[in-house]
């Protein structure tokens, strides 16, 4: 809209497009809920009280607030695209999401941010982007690209890119590798965040002293408290597995709560129908005691002033007319949304032709060199190396087994719970392939695999024979990603994921329905695990300890190095240990 | 520094410059109050803590905050240049000010701005700058510039330019005047601060939707909350004329101070040399009552993140220096200052060398046409529109009068104080004169003339005689600008402000003494007003009721037009009435 047509509006010089009539609204500038009425033309709230209008919608004393924003989210972990995304969180209120397509930035690199950017244009879902700080998140392992800073800074041009995304590559910025603060010093003047799980001390000082000014990795009161005092945004993590904010909302006080924000960082298909999205922390926070004013201000207007978003986050005139109506404020329940004037959804349902389905396209993602691929581990002694998995935790065990041979090859040993696991790389066709065990699983027969494998998204297998996992990883390839579970040569059940191997381009309902089968049938195949897609995805990460896997050998995380799968072996791993870049250094 | 020396310097690697020992840290992100050690290097905070540095200077347990910050002050006002304005607010505690440069912009235009941003180049205090978005204020006068929105952009390629200054022309917003969009426009993501005093309703939410977010008008407290909830930063002001914060005080509370900040505006010589600058009002704010730290929330990161100054406001790794050491939160005396790391300031004095004089030159800014001044003033009628001084107000009243007449010319009326007033253009040589009567001084002998008159700055003469104000009309000019007093063709007391004909090239403490002879002379030659050229500077501005005087002729404010001298008259003023146009069109 012309700023004078806005401005006449706003005057009561003609009429507007629309008169919410006899709402209370939240005001998060006064903390205060005021009786009146609230004017919109176009996408814009024009004004607040007496206004005519050419549509008038009576609230009958709901409550209107602004639209929720989350201050930190990896779509891909819903699994579905950015309009299937919208389509799950803004019933739940959600209009606005700072994202890091960090997943798909290690599979599909800047081409991969660019598709998030336009398969989310037009939606009744704001999705801001932060650029992938970490990309590749280490240096033991293969992804499908390196983002260095002059491969960041264009990104900025787009109007929806706001800054550098967490910057999980603490160690870097606190021993001043120059890669790492040349990201940095490109994103100055602009939002970045932080993503510093522990991390206290002049480590932390050091941290904050580079100019990351949030964090969303606090697990306990004194670490968020330590965060806050050093001028970091908190951002109370609510996700699938991060749960912080009954650990953390202590900390708010109506003198610091500006500092304070909403995040889900990862919510899973099932989490996200069932429990919702940032509405979910708001009701939960309320339910434990905080002000609901206050917790609204967190869900809104905190995350807009940590990020400069000075167009949303409120109600009052020029602001974007997002906005949620809710009958109760101490058990908040979204009713209705509206997204940039329209009415988008009701009643928790999407309004039909609210999300446009777009035109974005990103092409194929899975990449293997066939060829290359040999899953047989000759036995190069007795005892290994064995990943132990920790039930409903990123971190695993680094254990010591005594390893089952057969003609000269250490295989699974089921009785004992000692499967494979393979990691193949998918991006570029190397043939690379890390080999090793894993306890944990459960499975009796068959084979899991999946391309969701945190950061670099490789193919992750685990199994109890090489025929089963090899046909789990040729069905994940075959569906140009996604997740699938074999037994005795055949699919039993599959997800297929086309987008980058992270994301379906169906519905979250259905995505859910799939993922829901696929675990049945794991549990059927043996799996002891609530979910062993999860569980494996983090199998491959080298920054979680304690014994990590990648298409490049074994990792002891704690050293930061590969090591040999077996104990005899001295040097020298699966795949060796030549040429490696501790990013310590 | 370099990031990669900040960092090490933070993870204690090497030593510090500087550790302030034993502080009690005002921290303003968690409002507390933390015994700590600060450590710093170069202008920098490098951390909180156990830090060893070159130089210890042990705060035995005093306070620390962050330097002060003035959300809105024309520096014109303490008639001192930027680097003595410095000298005087910096031992108050004043680090940064966010300068609105509209008084020699009305002069000097772009050059004056430009002037302003050099001159307070290597300062201890941070000057930050607004492009003056009102020059001239109206189209009845003359004035030495005129900025259109094409004229201000550039400036903000300068680092410390952070937007568009008070938007004094609000009835242009509302009305949707193109030339005034335009400059809104222009500065469309950056920091627009407002000015509408009184200004409500619908009208206001029209202010607001054109995006200006802040204004420093408010007088009573129903106005600023309306403000508030609008989404506006409340700047608290206590300047020298304009005093509002024990009436706007109860606006604030925890949830919503953060919304609310402290300015000064225009404060004097002597105010700010009695009285303090930022300090006082953190006082008298404490002293009505409100938590201390909650006050030095607003006289620091409020400011910053009002206008996203994220490098202050603060005291926190990678934060600049600028610290302020008090003894006692509830009645708060500044005793230390330190600006960018350096102790600047000491017991209420400025450190030596503190203040480097900049070499800033601004071109003589008074351009006469002396040969076209005439201020005779033939007895067109019997009744004249006689300006009205209010004591201590800048409003006049518009009244009517019987003048004297000698020799067919109206002349000044001593007994009954009815004396001549005349502005004279000195920006462009054009000899426009306009000239008319005022009630209220009382001079009984003499004429004062100054070339500070707002806000086009031509000179104003206010006397008994022709000949006493053409020869301090004179004195003002041989002085390049400034404040005399004439008596019997001899000045008896005068201030030269070469700069722009506004600012002084003394020190505030001359100026003091300068002016205070100036008020005794004044006094003495009959003057009933605490301060007659202050009461003369307001004559000329026509956007204040009742009736003034521009060089260009008599203005009913009301009407926002000429009017006749004589009421007798019937069109035509002394300068005619064509070719207006109306700022409200």
């Amino acid at each position: 809209m012309e700023l004078a047509e806005l401005i006449k509006l706003a005057r009561g010089g003609e009429k507007a497009d629309l008169l919410l009539r006899k709402a209370r609204v939240v005001n998060v500038f006064s903390h205060e809920i005021i009786e009146t009425h609230v004017a919109i033309a176009g996408d814009r709230i024009v004004g607040l009280g007496d206004y005519s209008a050419r549509e008038t919608i009576d609230l009958k004393g709901s409550y209107v607030c602004p639209g929720f924003i989350d201050g930190h989210v990896h779509i891909e972990s819903s699994m579905v695209s950015p309009p299937e995304f919208a389509r799950a969180v803004v019933p739940h209120g959600t209009t606005s999401v700072v994202a890091d397509p960090h997943e798909i930035a290690n599979v599909l690199g800047i081409e991969g941010v660019r598709y998030m950017l336009d398969a989310s244009e037009g939606l009744p879902l704001t999705v801001f982007v932060m650029a992938p700080s970490c990309v590749p998140a280490t240096h033991l392992e293969t992804s499908g690209a390196e983002l260095l800073w002059h491969d960041l800074v264009p990104l900025l041009d787009h109007p929806r890119v706001l800054g550098l995304a967490e910057m999980m590559n603490f160690p870097g910025v606190i021993h001043g590798v120059p890669a790492v603060l040349d990201k940095i010093c490109a994103f100055a003047g602009h939002s970045l965040d932080g993503h510093a799980p522990g991390l206290s001390g002049q480590d932390l000082q050091a941290y904050v002293a580079a100019g990351i000014t949030s964090d969303h990795e606090c697990t306990t009161l004194e670490e968020a408290r330590e965060k806050l005092r050093l001028g970091m945004y908190v951002m109370i993590r609510e996700g699938t597995t991060a749960r912080n904010l009954k650990a953390l909302l202590p900390l708010v006080t109506p003198q610091n709560a500006r500092r304070c924000l909403f995040v889900t960082d990862d919510r899973h298909p099932a989490d996200l129908l069932n429990e919702g999205h940032i509405d979910s922390l708001v009701r939960m926070a309320i339910g434990q005691g905080l002000d609901p004013i206050t917790a609204i201000q967190m869900a809104t207007i905190n995350a807009a002033e940590r990020f400069g978003l000075h167009d949303r986050g409120a109600i009052a005139p020029g602001y974007r007319a997002d906005l949620v109506v809710f009958d109760d404020l101490e058990n908040l329940r979204v009713e209705k949304v509206f997204s940039g004037g329209r009415l988008v959804a009701e009643d928790g349902r999407i309004a039909p032709g609210a999300v446009k389905e777009v035109a974005a396209h990103v092409r194929g993602s899975v990449n293997v060199n066939w060829g290359g691929v040999d899953l047989k581990i000759p036995a190069r002694g007795q005892r290994a190396r064995v990943i132990g998995v920790v039930p409903d935790q990123i971190i695993t065990e680094g254990l010591s087994e005594e390893v089952k041979v057969e003609n000269g090859l250490a295989v699974a040993d089921v009785e004992r719970d000692i499967l494979k696991v393979a990691v193949i790389e998918r991006h570029r066709g190397t043939g690379n392939t890390g080999l090793g065990f894993v306890r944990g699983f459960g499975l009796k027969r068959g084979a899991i695999a999946s391309s969701v494998a945190h950061d670099s998204h490789n193919i992750i297998v685990v199994g109890t024979g090489d025929a089963d996992m090899m046909a789990a990883a040729h069905a994940v390839a075959d569906m140009g990603g996604g997740l699938a579970a074999v037994e005795n040569g055949a699919v039993r059940a599959s997800l297929p994921l086309p987008i980058a191997g992270l994301m379906s381009d169906q519905p979250l309902e259905a995505v859910r329905e799939e993922m829901g089968k696929l675990l049945v049938v794991a549990q059927e195949m043996g799996s002891r695990l609530r979910d062993p897609f999860m569980a494996m995805s983090f199998l491959a990460l080298p920054v979680i300890p304690a014994l990590k896997l990648t298409d490049r050998g074994l990792v002891d995380v704690n050293r930061f190095e590969f090591v040999p799968l077996f104990e005899e072996q001295r040097t020298g791993g699966i795949n060796g240990l030549e040429g490696l870049t501790d990013w310590r250094d």
